[in-house]
């Protein structure tokens, strides 16, 4: 099976579940990145464990951003240009979400917004900002088409984002997550459009139910296998992907 | 063919455009509601043209309603409610909507939100504050089924939120819009799933491209034939159909 051979990853929400285990298994794979950046809201706070488990790492860097704030998103990208030194960034990984267990009878306005600012805003905002980073690494590149290792955005998105497929998983309506991730799939097509000409491929990526805070222990896939699947796909991404939602294990995913 | 028998309408964003027409057809309809509520941002305002136009009928009454805030939503429930006396709201039609011209490169977490709040919220909090109203015209009906003249809300959404069909028209970034507008055929989805087993019929519809202040002159239908063709589709609607995104001609769009 191809390996990923990504040199620079960016990867956000990294400091628990999802987020943790894909900085973990990126640093333990057959070819570890030459550097991840892996940002969370709050890096030295009492909930992140990514600096802690992590440190030490020649290859790793903690860097605070919290995607619903634009000014802490201009910070990290300086951050990051700096440790690069003059490179590009090959991999940026909108993972950060959050997630409520609202109805049509109990969301709120203030809900709606706040599930839309991370989940659906800041991933918008993540490429905006990395996007001259990108552009960089895909110019360097001298692989034809498209691919996760020369320059690609990946948001993680969820089935439960798929209007097609709502009805399967309505016994959690989780209505605020909903719109904000039918959104996100929206503007990972808008993505795939706009940035494919410049040689970034553009993917959602639905990682399953998984047994994580958010996903609950009543899930059906553990973390590790999840991570596992998303990682043994993202190197066989071609432009014949950008702008699909693929499940963690390379199926298409209905809108 | 069937005429809708709707006996109480409250439609959004009725100072123009489509608004406006929706409120003209159905106030010349063969068989006129007793009672429509044009709701706008301001009613007496200078682009307002429903109060001035309509002004001395019988079976009209505008209503302030910004459906980007919540507290205006809840004065035009009592307002509403009052004119009732008693009796439900038959047909709920979010029309309300907003548009920007903007693309990747130019869109911001200001505008991201704008378009949100009015597009994709604004609907679910009318949905949510008439809902008591809706489901009273449900129980009031004798009628089998779900169906528009019984309970019914109406979501206008447009071909621009279907992320299937994205490429077609991409010509038009319009992220914003984009993305509210998926959102809100999720939230159409949704609802269907929830109110359906209380007696409303859930729909969005794609009015097609229309020569208003927000299709523009280029657009290739007239506001005249967009609102014939919704009206005449409306009473035909039933179960088979809610929870799907038509077009003004009843035609399936794909999410």
């Amino acid at each position: 099976m191809a390996a990923l051979r990504a040199r620079t990853v960016l990867l956000t929400g990294s400091n628990r579940g999802l987020g943790l285990e894909l900085v973990r298994q990126l640093l333990g794979g057959p070819r570890p990145p030459a550097w991840i950046f892996a940002t969370c809201r709050d890096p030295e706070g009492p909930r992140a464990q990514v600096s802690a488990r992590l440190h030490g790492s020649q290859t790793l860097s903690s860097v605070s951003a919290d995607v619903a704030d634009p000014t802490a998103i201009t910070n990290a990208v300086k951050i990051v240009e700096a440790k690069l030194s003059g490179t590009g960034l090959n991999l940026l990984i909108n993972n950060a979400g959050i997630y409520a267990p609202v109805t049509l009878d109990t969301v709120d306005s203030e809900e709606m917004i706040r599930a839309y600012k991370t989940n659906a805003v800041g991933p918008l905002l993540m490429a905006q900002a990395f996007l001259p980073l990108l552009k960089k690494a895909a110019r360097e590149s001298t692989d034809k088409g498209l691919s996760c290792s020369k320059a690609a955005i990946v948001n993680i998105s969820t089935v439960m984002g798929s209007i097609e497929r709502t009805a399967e998983s309505f016994f959690k309506p989780v209505i605020s997550y909903r719109c904000s991730k039918a959104a996100l799939n929206m503007l990972t097509k808008c993505q795939a459009l706009t940035y494919g000409e410049t040689g970034i491929l553009c993917v959602a990526l639905h990682p399953g139910w998984v047994k994580t805070d958010m996903g609950t222990q009543e899930a059906d896939l553990t973390v590790d296998t999840s991570v596992r699947g998303m990682l043994s796909i993202l190197p066989i991404l071609s432009e014949k992907h950008s702008g699909s939602l693929l499940n963690w294990e390379g199926k298409v995913i209905p809108w």
